[in-house]
């Protein structure tokens, strides 16, 4: 196991048993037993947000399900009626997923509700915790469903959207209870809100091979997504020598060597991945004559990756021209950078430091539902150690101690947390 | 249209113009109008070879059916019962074919056999012209039937595979009217055939690049085909920083471009394909954790291609030890070099030279009918250009000019043709 960089602290699990009690407990509601999936608007989406509305209101909490799903609880601050620190994280899940890819974020929000109520503490701000219906979007393919009725940002149109088995979104809420002409009803507004803070597994190796059990998220990175196709001429493989080949596969393997090393000697963080390529006619013993793959292009802010991608895209155009290849590439896919809002890193990283830990920030290359949220509010987030950086998978896994770390923080970070507007204007 | 480096002799292009018209007469003998597609024991092998019957014995010979769908015929020599020259190609497709690979072969010998019948001319051995049944191996999946049923080394347990729809080829054969148990009656012995000549469309660039009609083919070049894996670790598109990657595809990217290098630099007609690639799990925000590739390697000489293989393996054993991913290769395929027999290669160079044309050797990377028939005979081959070295494709095309230099040729080879017993003794 690393080492945790800790000061002489005692070793107190509570909130650590509670979590993964629960986390446990969530993740055997499922669509089938061996895999875990749990999707929007289906039986185990109620089963669970009924287990939620129980946990949130023994925590104190008045909690009800909103007009998307979400599971909203709200605990009053020092006089009803004062804005909210916001805290959540979403309950749906991938297909075959790992337990803690948001429940650990939403779990940890009410334990850490429940030890105020515990204390019968009372803070100058009132707590939201929401934990959101769909995020994922695995059933609908349209993400961030939940935060985005939350933000007010729902997009109507996606009530047409059906699953796979032709079964309409809109219908399906009707059949879940709800009324999707009353999605608008989720909506809540800037001044409600004093920010929204996400606790999330990382869902990569980083904090792990810092030797750390979290991090401070310093902002969730934009994706730029791009499809590429290079045509050559196919051939057979024994008799058209190596200096008269128009091999698309060959080029494609340059572009892609291209990309790694342009995005391993970036100083800032810049990541690209080919995920997905095809080519054809794909036989063992025929020079593929077109092939198609894809760019996945992430960076800490907008600028930086759009000279990235332009940086790419002219490498490879060079490759495809030396080769005599004809290159595609098309823009799929492009979500812009959501920073975390200083003051509210600031604040996490006080509670890290207070706790005993090395401050560290990275930025998150996965989306979360702050990118929705920022419509409406500042975000901030934190990152837990998860082992090997595997998410989206049944071996995801967080380790009891880093779950109790990251509650102790969330905790401290609550009971420390100042309101914007009593910051300094600088911050 | 590249310049002929032919001396000033009269365009005589009536072998081409029989030979044109035969190979569209051919060609539309097709199990679907729209698409060649010509397959073993089925109604278009009968059309086939009854017309090919026909053909046979308007130009003298004795022709018939063989056990094993052959359409075989003898123009007999100066006296009955002498050893033969042995001329032929293949009459079967692949799936959506060109009309040339295979027919033109078969279609030129008839026609230079027809010629000597024409003007009576007969020789100090007899010619035997085989129109092979099964080269491509398409309904089977096994190739070179027709040819090993000659040359006795058919393999009787591929009587028990079957096509796409169960029926076994021993079935089959039962309902082309042919015998399974008589397959053995096919077979011919080394003292009946002086040498086996074939004539075929380049199915590459080389000759076109030359801008030569025919070539002297040196061997038809072994193959060696590995199936490789690197297995990585798969991780989130955003969250897995480039330095903590293991990235299966980017390895894969490495190797293509190792193998490609290795190749292109070879000074001796090493070529090297990867033709297929696999990324798993194949999603744009999926770092790939692993990846299955092909590599066909040919050359002209076994020493060399198994020289080649080797290093190859050494090369990407290294690519995946730098990056950390796990390798598995495996040898899936692997066909011996057969050369050409330099007395023959000698004679066909002589007949090119003879006709006014540059000699030019080439190897053959397309497996060929020889490669069965070297187990009883001597193996000669000449290749016609092909326009855009395009092959296996409705648009493989022969030019008729070439077509009528390529039977120019074979019946120039024909009439000179000294059997080896008649060579001194070092050729």
């Amino acid at each position: 196991m690393p080492q945790k960089a800790r000061t002489g602290r005692p070793d107190n699990t509570a909130l650590g048993d509670e979590i993964v009690g629960r986390i446990n407990e969530l993740g055997g509601i499922s669509e089938t037993p061996e895999h875990l999936a749990r999707f929007f608007l289906t039986r185990e989406h109620r089963t669970a947000a009924d287990l939620i509305l129980t946990w949130m209101r023994s925590a104190g909490m008045h909690a009800h399900l909103d007009a998307i799903g979400n599971v909203c609880g709200r605990y009053e601050g020092e006089r009803p009626v004062l804005p909210c620190l916001m805290l959540g994280s979403h309950y749906d899940t991938v297909r075959d997923a790992g337990r803690w890819d948001g429940p650990l974020g939403l779990i940890t929000a009410i334990s850490c509700v429940a030890d105020l109520h515990k204390r019968g503490r009372r803070l100058p701000f009132a707590i939201e915790v929401v934990g959101f219906a769909d995020e994922e979007g695995v059933r609908f393919a349209s993400t961030l469903l939940g935060s985005r009725a939350v933000a007010g940002t729902f997009d109507a149109s996606v009530l047409n959207a059906r699953d796979n088995t032709g079964l309409a979104m809109r219908d399906a809420l009707v059949q879940f209870g709800l009324d999707p002409e009353h999605i608008g009803a989720a909506a809540r507004i800037r001044r409600e809100l004093h920010g929204y803070i996400e606790l999330h597994i990382e869902q990569g190796p980083v904090l792990e091979t810092e030797q750390l059990p979290v991090g401070v998220v310093t902002a969730i990175s934009g994706a730029t997504r791009l499809a590429a196709s290079l045509t050559g001429m196919a051939g057979h493989a024994g008799t058209v020598p190596m200096r008269l080949r128009r091999d698309a596969l060959a080029g494609a393997a340059e572009c892609i060597s291209v990309i790694e090393e342009l995005c391993r000697t970036d100083t800032d963080g810049l990541v690209g991945t080919v995920g997905y390529i095809h080519a054809r006619p794909g036989a063992t013993n025929v020079i593929p004559g077109q092939v198609s793959f894809t760019i996945d292009l992430r960076a800490a802010t907008d600028s930086h990756r759009t000279r990235a991608t332009a940086d790419i895209v002219r490498h490879i155009e060079a490759v495809a021209k030396r080769r005599k290849l004809v290159l595609q590439v098309d823009v799929t896919h492009e979500n812009r950078t959501v920073p975390c809002a200083p003051w509210l890193k600031a604040q996490v990283a006080e509670a890290i430091a207070a706790e005993g830990y090395r401050v560290f920030e990275l930025p998150s290359g996965a989306g979360h539902d702050g990118m929705a949220m920022i419509d409406i509010a500042d975000v901030g987030m934190m990152f837990v150690r998860c082992r090997g950086g595997i998410s989206h998978h049944p071996d995801e896994h967080v380790d009891k101690a880093d779950a109790d770390v990251g509650a102790r923080v969330l905790l401290r970070f609550i009971e420390n947390f100042r309101p914007r507007s009593a910051e300094s204007a600088d911050v």
